[in-house]
């Protein structure tokens, strides 16, 4: 299979590429790096990524940000953040997408654990997460040609906990290298509209 | 108790007032009736509420749009609807209410079934429904002074199935009365982080 992974030089990324590389043509997509650039944020910049690359068989997004904050120092100006980059930015890698997909393609979005089990600091990433999750579960029953689409909801990242560990008391971390199973789950196996929870 | 139900003019909201006013005092918040007028788009006007209103002990909303459309006709534009409407509309009069509510005092915000059980044009509810439930799950813990924040997800009303049944065909409808129990729960009871789901 052809397949962009959007955020491929993130931790997440780099992982999903390790486990989908041998097997597949990875086109890694990044902001700054990568094999095409892409700014999640700008419809524009989607749209010259899907011409650059043409016809694929799997998207997945390993991309976009949230601001952390207290909720009593949160404005809807931090939430915008999340609401352009992580929910939209993914939102519209779908819908720019859908007409480079081949049948039976995929998208794979990324979510994350914190609507499920929240932190301080983590509404507008609960907020982003369960939004996502809701869009994933509703637009796979609309998809045509055999289209499909999942969302991975992973926790605490391995690799991540030396700069977060005090944010995530508790939780058990899992290596990238885990959380990228479910993007292949997703890409070479058949479910759509799943969230797939990953610790 | 002193409570504003915003969009209490509305057909979930009738039923909430009808619930709650026999042991409370109530002040509806309608666009354009009601006690007093509020723009849940705007923050300006929901601070003017209130302003006017002062204090209270808690705040419910069952307010706030979506736009309904296929998946393969909708772009961001359309999804902006109920991120700015039924999101960021009712998570700014969290944000900006806090101030207002005495101690021990709830917010009890609306969702819906739709992130849950989808059904096709219902790609922007569902993205909007989930996005409320994790940010109500996750605003509850760095609340303050006993102060408590609950979501409803009621399914499709009895009251409501003549204009849309044909989009819920299988659903099993709840009338808004019983809709309105989870409301009296959320704002009498004691609890707090719950997704209260009817139907």
């Amino acid at each position: 299979m052809k397949i962009i992974v959007v955020g491929g030089v993130g931790t997440i990324g780099q992982a999903i590429v390790k486990e989908l590389a041998p097997r597949h043509t990875i086109i890694v997509a990044g902001r700054h790096s990568g094999d095409v650039q892409v700014d999640i944020e700008k419809n524009s910049s989607i749209e010259s990524m899907y011409k650059k690359v043409g016809k694929v068989d799997a998207v997945i997004s390993a991309a976009g940000n949230v601001h952390f904050g207290l909720l009593k120092e949160m404005h809807a100006a931090e939430y915008q953040l999340g609401l352009s980059s992580k929910l939209m930015g993914q939102v519209n890698l779908v819908l720019l997408g859908i007409d480079y997909l081949n049948d039976g393609g995929s998208f794979t979005l990324t979510s994350g654990i914190l609507n499920r089990d929240p932190i301080c600091l983590g509404s507008s990433a609960a907020m982003v997460n369960g939004a996502l999750d809701g869009f994933v579960r509703a637009a796979a029953i609309e998809m045509s040609r055999n289209l499909r689409i999942n969302v991975v909801s992973p926790t605490v990242l391995q690799e991540s906990m030396g700069a977060y560990e005090s944010y995530f008391r508790g939780f058990k971390p899992v290596p990238a290298a885990e959380v990228a199973l479910a993007y292949s789950k997703s890409v070479e196996g058949a479910q759509t509209g799943q969230v797939y929870c990953v610790g």
